[in-house]
Protein backbone atom coordinates (compact mmCIF):
# COMPACT_ATOMS: atom_id res chain seq x y z
CA UNK A 1 0.00 0.00 0.00
CA UNK A 2 1.33 3.70 -0.80
CA UNK A 3 2.33 5.67 2.15
CA UNK A 4 0.15 8.76 0.31
CA UNK A 5 -2.99 9.76 1.50
CA UNK A 6 -5.28 7.19 0.88
CA UNK A 7 -8.91 7.75 -1.05
CA UNK A 8 -7.59 7.12 -4.22
CA UNK A 9 -10.08 3.56 -4.49
CA UNK A 10 -13.41 5.98 -4.31
CA UNK A 11 -14.42 9.05 -2.32
CA UNK A 12 -16.43 6.87 -0.66
CA UNK A 13 -16.27 7.34 3.39
CA UNK A 14 -15.99 3.77 4.18
CA UNK A 15 -12.87 3.19 1.99
CA UNK A 16 -11.13 6.39 3.05
CA UNK A 17 -11.50 4.48 6.08
CA UNK A 18 -10.43 1.19 5.37
CA UNK A 19 -7.52 2.54 3.22
CA UNK A 20 -6.15 4.44 6.58
CA UNK A 21 -6.71 1.25 9.04
CA UNK A 22 -8.04 -1.80 6.93
CA UNK A 23 -6.09 -4.51 8.03
CA UNK A 24 -5.27 -6.40 11.14
CA UNK A 25 -3.10 -4.65 13.42
CA UNK A 26 -3.38 -0.38 12.90
CA UNK A 27 -6.91 -0.69 15.45
CA UNK A 28 -5.07 -2.79 17.89
CA UNK A 29 -2.45 -0.31 17.93
CA UNK A 30 -5.38 2.42 18.34
CA UNK A 31 -6.60 0.59 21.77
CA UNK A 32 -3.17 -0.05 22.90
CA UNK A 33 -2.69 4.03 22.83
CA UNK A 34 -5.60 4.74 24.02
CA UNK A 35 -7.25 2.06 26.28
CA UNK A 36 -4.21 0.42 27.68
CA UNK A 37 -2.18 3.27 27.78
CA UNK A 38 0.96 1.66 26.23
CA UNK A 39 3.34 4.45 24.96
CA UNK A 40 6.74 3.10 23.86
CA UNK A 41 7.22 1.01 21.38
CA UNK A 42 8.31 -2.01 23.07
CA UNK A 43 5.10 -1.83 25.30
CA UNK A 44 2.91 -1.63 22.48
CA UNK A 45 5.30 -5.51 21.08
CA UNK A 46 4.34 -6.58 24.47
CA UNK A 47 0.40 -6.72 23.52
CA UNK A 48 -1.08 -9.71 23.77
CA UNK A 49 -1.34 -10.39 20.04
CA UNK A 50 2.28 -10.45 19.48
CA UNK A 51 2.72 -7.80 16.42
CA UNK A 52 5.80 -8.31 14.53
CA UNK A 53 8.55 -5.43 15.12
CA UNK A 54 8.62 -4.61 11.65
CA UNK A 55 5.12 -4.32 11.54
CA UNK A 56 4.73 -2.06 14.20
CA UNK A 57 7.13 0.13 12.68
CA UNK A 58 5.65 -0.26 9.48
CA UNK A 59 1.85 0.65 11.01
CA UNK A 60 3.31 3.63 13.11
CA UNK A 61 4.76 5.42 10.49
CA UNK A 62 2.31 5.03 8.31
CA UNK A 63 -0.52 5.90 10.98
CA UNK A 64 1.78 9.16 11.60
CA UNK A 65 1.80 9.78 8.07
CA UNK A 66 -1.87 10.01 7.63
CA UNK A 67 -1.91 11.83 11.26
CA UNK A 68 -3.12 9.33 13.26
CA UNK A 69 -0.58 9.15 15.39
CA UNK A 70 2.40 11.52 16.60
CA UNK A 71 5.43 10.45 18.29
CA UNK A 72 7.20 12.36 21.24
CA UNK A 73 11.27 11.91 21.27
CA UNK A 74 12.51 11.74 24.49
CA UNK A 75 14.28 14.78 25.63
CA UNK A 76 16.27 13.04 27.73
CA UNK A 77 17.20 10.34 25.47
CA UNK A 78 16.93 10.91 21.62
CA UNK A 79 16.58 7.00 20.86
CA UNK A 80 13.30 6.73 22.67
CA UNK A 81 9.77 7.39 21.37
CA UNK A 82 6.68 7.92 23.19
CA UNK A 83 3.89 7.69 20.86
CA UNK A 84 0.20 9.19 20.93
CA UNK A 85 -2.90 9.72 19.42
CA UNK A 86 -3.95 12.67 17.35
CA UNK A 87 -7.35 14.28 17.55
CA UNK A 88 -7.94 12.54 14.38
CA UNK A 89 -6.54 9.48 16.35
CA UNK A 90 -8.73 10.15 19.22
CA UNK A 91 -11.88 10.51 16.98
CA UNK A 92 -11.52 6.90 16.28
CA UNK A 93 -12.97 5.90 19.61
CA UNK A 94 -16.13 5.15 18.60
CA UNK A 95 -15.41 2.97 15.53
CA UNK A 96 -13.21 1.22 18.55
CA UNK A 97 -16.68 1.01 20.87
CA UNK A 98 -18.48 -0.03 18.31
CA UNK A 99 -16.27 -2.91 17.11
CA UNK A 100 -16.35 -3.67 21.22
CA UNK A 101 -20.24 -3.57 21.58
CA UNK A 102 -20.21 -5.68 18.32
CA UNK A 103 -18.17 -8.68 19.58
CA UNK A 104 -19.34 -8.45 22.79
CA UNK A 105 -22.59 -9.44 21.35
CA UNK A 106 -21.61 -11.82 18.42
CA UNK A 107 -18.78 -13.61 19.76
CA UNK A 108 -19.45 -16.70 22.01
CA UNK A 109 -17.25 -16.18 25.48
CA UNK A 110 -15.80 -12.67 24.94
CA UNK A 111 -15.04 -10.66 28.10
CA UNK A 112 -17.15 -7.62 26.58
CA UNK A 113 -19.69 -8.41 28.66
CA UNK A 114 -21.97 -5.40 28.60
CA UNK A 115 -20.94 -4.18 32.60
CA UNK A 116 -17.19 -4.15 30.27
CA UNK A 117 -18.96 -2.08 27.85
CA UNK A 118 -20.70 -0.11 30.24
CA UNK A 119 -17.07 0.61 32.24
CA UNK A 120 -15.78 1.59 28.56
CA UNK A 121 -18.06 4.13 27.75
CA UNK A 122 -18.14 5.64 31.14
CA UNK A 123 -14.59 5.71 31.65
CA UNK A 124 -14.06 7.05 27.62
CA UNK A 125 -14.30 10.73 28.16
CA UNK A 126 -11.55 10.91 30.91
CA UNK A 127 -9.31 8.43 29.20
CA UNK A 128 -9.24 10.82 25.93
CA UNK A 129 -8.91 14.19 28.71
CA UNK A 130 -5.59 12.41 29.85
CA UNK A 131 -4.73 10.71 26.73
CA UNK A 132 -4.66 14.96 24.88
CA UNK A 133 -3.03 16.33 28.36
CA UNK A 134 -0.10 13.67 28.17
CA UNK A 135 0.43 14.47 24.41
CA UNK A 136 0.25 17.57 24.41
CA UNK A 137 3.16 17.65 27.46
CA UNK A 138 4.81 15.46 25.35
CA UNK A 139 5.50 17.16 22.47
CA UNK A 140 5.96 20.38 24.24
CA UNK A 141 8.95 19.19 25.59
CA UNK A 142 10.21 17.89 22.34
CA UNK A 143 9.66 21.58 20.94
CA UNK A 144 12.05 22.88 23.50
CA UNK B 1 -5.98 -16.41 6.76
CA UNK B 2 -7.15 -19.58 8.16
CA UNK B 3 -10.93 -19.98 7.15
CA UNK B 4 -11.84 -20.92 11.00
CA UNK B 5 -13.89 -19.14 13.53
CA UNK B 6 -10.98 -16.45 14.28
CA UNK B 7 -10.23 -15.25 17.50
CA UNK B 8 -6.81 -17.23 18.53
CA UNK B 9 -4.66 -13.93 18.02
CA UNK B 10 -5.75 -13.12 22.07
CA UNK B 11 -9.15 -12.94 23.89
CA UNK B 12 -9.75 -8.91 23.33
CA UNK B 13 -13.27 -8.05 21.18
CA UNK B 14 -10.76 -5.68 19.01
CA UNK B 15 -8.93 -8.32 17.59
CA UNK B 16 -11.92 -10.69 17.44
CA UNK B 17 -13.43 -8.41 15.34
CA UNK B 18 -10.40 -7.55 13.16
CA UNK B 19 -9.70 -11.28 12.38
CA UNK B 20 -13.04 -11.11 11.18
CA UNK B 21 -13.72 -7.99 9.36
CA UNK B 22 -9.47 -6.43 9.42
CA UNK B 23 -9.14 -6.02 5.50
CA UNK B 24 -9.11 -3.32 2.85
CA UNK B 25 -12.45 -5.19 1.51
CA UNK B 26 -15.26 -7.01 3.94
CA UNK B 27 -16.39 -3.79 5.64
CA UNK B 28 -17.10 -2.31 1.79
CA UNK B 29 -19.15 -5.92 0.79
CA UNK B 30 -21.10 -5.27 3.98
CA UNK B 31 -21.48 -1.12 2.67
CA UNK B 32 -22.43 -2.33 -0.67
CA UNK B 33 -25.27 -5.07 0.45
CA UNK B 34 -26.62 -2.88 3.02
CA UNK B 35 -26.58 0.87 1.59
CA UNK B 36 -26.38 0.22 -2.05
CA UNK B 37 -28.43 -2.88 -2.40
CA UNK B 38 -26.34 -5.43 -4.39
CA UNK B 39 -27.21 -8.74 -4.32
CA UNK B 40 -25.48 -10.45 -6.86
CA UNK B 41 -21.98 -11.35 -7.19
CA UNK B 42 -21.92 -9.58 -10.46
CA UNK B 43 -23.40 -6.25 -8.89
CA UNK B 44 -20.65 -6.37 -5.68
CA UNK B 45 -17.71 -6.59 -8.91
CA UNK B 46 -19.36 -3.44 -10.37
CA UNK B 47 -19.10 -1.79 -7.24
CA UNK B 48 -16.53 1.57 -7.61
CA UNK B 49 -13.52 0.37 -6.04
CA UNK B 50 -12.92 -2.46 -8.13
CA UNK B 51 -12.87 -5.31 -6.08
CA UNK B 52 -10.82 -8.52 -8.12
CA UNK B 53 -13.45 -11.91 -8.54
CA UNK B 54 -10.72 -13.91 -6.37
CA UNK B 55 -11.03 -11.44 -3.52
CA UNK B 56 -14.32 -11.12 -3.69
CA UNK B 57 -15.38 -14.95 -3.53
CA UNK B 58 -12.85 -15.15 -1.20
CA UNK B 59 -14.16 -12.64 1.22
CA UNK B 60 -17.87 -13.92 0.88
CA UNK B 61 -17.14 -17.03 1.59
CA UNK B 62 -15.41 -16.40 4.36
CA UNK B 63 -18.09 -13.74 5.62
CA UNK B 64 -20.64 -17.07 4.74
CA UNK B 65 -18.57 -19.44 7.05
CA UNK B 66 -17.87 -16.39 9.75
CA UNK B 67 -22.09 -16.26 9.60
CA UNK B 68 -21.74 -12.67 9.09
CA UNK B 69 -23.42 -13.15 5.40
CA UNK B 70 -25.66 -15.88 4.11
CA UNK B 71 -26.23 -16.92 0.06
CA UNK B 72 -29.39 -17.51 -1.15
CA UNK B 73 -29.41 -19.96 -4.43
CA UNK B 74 -31.84 -18.35 -6.85
CA UNK B 75 -35.01 -21.36 -7.35
CA UNK B 76 -34.93 -20.53 -11.42
CA UNK B 77 -31.27 -20.68 -11.89
CA UNK B 78 -28.89 -22.82 -9.72
CA UNK B 79 -25.54 -21.30 -10.61
CA UNK B 80 -27.45 -17.80 -9.62
CA UNK B 81 -26.74 -16.76 -5.78
CA UNK B 82 -28.04 -13.77 -4.17
CA UNK B 83 -26.33 -12.59 -0.97
CA UNK B 84 -27.47 -11.00 2.09
CA UNK B 85 -26.44 -10.18 5.82
CA UNK B 86 -27.29 -12.19 8.63
CA UNK B 87 -28.24 -10.45 12.14
CA UNK B 88 -24.57 -10.78 12.89
CA UNK B 89 -23.67 -8.60 9.93
CA UNK B 90 -26.78 -6.30 9.98
CA UNK B 91 -25.02 -5.67 13.70
CA UNK B 92 -22.15 -4.11 12.00
CA UNK B 93 -24.16 -1.19 10.64
CA UNK B 94 -22.96 0.81 13.74
CA UNK B 95 -19.46 0.53 12.91
CA UNK B 96 -19.73 1.17 9.41
CA UNK B 97 -22.01 4.26 10.39
CA UNK B 98 -18.84 5.28 12.76
CA UNK B 99 -16.39 4.77 10.14
CA UNK B 100 -18.18 7.36 7.67
CA UNK B 101 -18.91 9.82 10.57
CA UNK B 102 -14.74 9.43 10.91
CA UNK B 103 -14.10 9.97 7.71
CA UNK B 104 -16.46 12.88 7.21
CA UNK B 105 -15.04 14.35 9.60
CA UNK B 106 -11.35 13.97 8.87
CA UNK B 107 -10.72 13.16 5.05
CA UNK B 108 -10.87 16.76 3.42
CA UNK B 109 -13.69 16.77 0.72
CA UNK B 110 -15.24 13.69 1.53
CA UNK B 111 -18.53 13.14 0.45
CA UNK B 112 -19.88 12.41 4.22
CA UNK B 113 -21.36 15.47 5.06
CA UNK B 114 -23.53 16.73 8.31
CA UNK B 115 -26.49 16.18 5.72
CA UNK B 116 -25.24 12.88 4.57
CA UNK B 117 -24.41 11.41 7.41
CA UNK B 118 -28.14 12.58 8.90
CA UNK B 119 -29.69 11.08 5.99
CA UNK B 120 -27.86 7.32 6.78
CA UNK B 121 -28.94 7.96 10.22
CA UNK B 122 -32.50 8.37 9.30
CA UNK B 123 -32.99 5.95 6.97
CA UNK B 124 -30.81 2.93 8.68
CA UNK B 125 -33.85 1.23 10.52
CA UNK B 126 -36.16 1.06 7.58
CA UNK B 127 -32.71 -0.42 5.43
CA UNK B 128 -32.26 -3.09 8.18
CA UNK B 129 -36.19 -4.39 8.33
CA UNK B 130 -36.39 -4.33 4.27
CA UNK B 131 -32.51 -6.34 4.39
CA UNK B 132 -34.15 -8.62 6.89
CA UNK B 133 -37.56 -9.14 4.56
CA UNK B 134 -35.86 -9.68 1.50
CA UNK B 135 -32.90 -11.78 2.86
CA UNK B 136 -35.81 -14.14 4.75
CA UNK B 137 -38.32 -13.88 1.63
CA UNK B 138 -34.78 -15.41 -0.64
CA UNK B 139 -34.19 -18.29 2.09
CA UNK B 140 -37.40 -19.35 2.21
CA UNK B 141 -37.42 -19.71 -1.41
CA UNK B 142 -34.21 -22.00 -1.19
CA UNK B 143 -35.99 -24.07 1.13
CA UNK B 144 -39.07 -24.68 -0.53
Amino acid sequence: MARTEPGTRSVCPVAYALDVFGDQWSLLIVRDLLLSRRRAFQELVNAPEGIATNVLADRLERLTDLGVVVAAVDPDDGRRRSYFLTDKGLALFPVLFELIRWSGAHHAGSPATPAVIGRIRRSAPALIKQHRIERDAACLDQAD
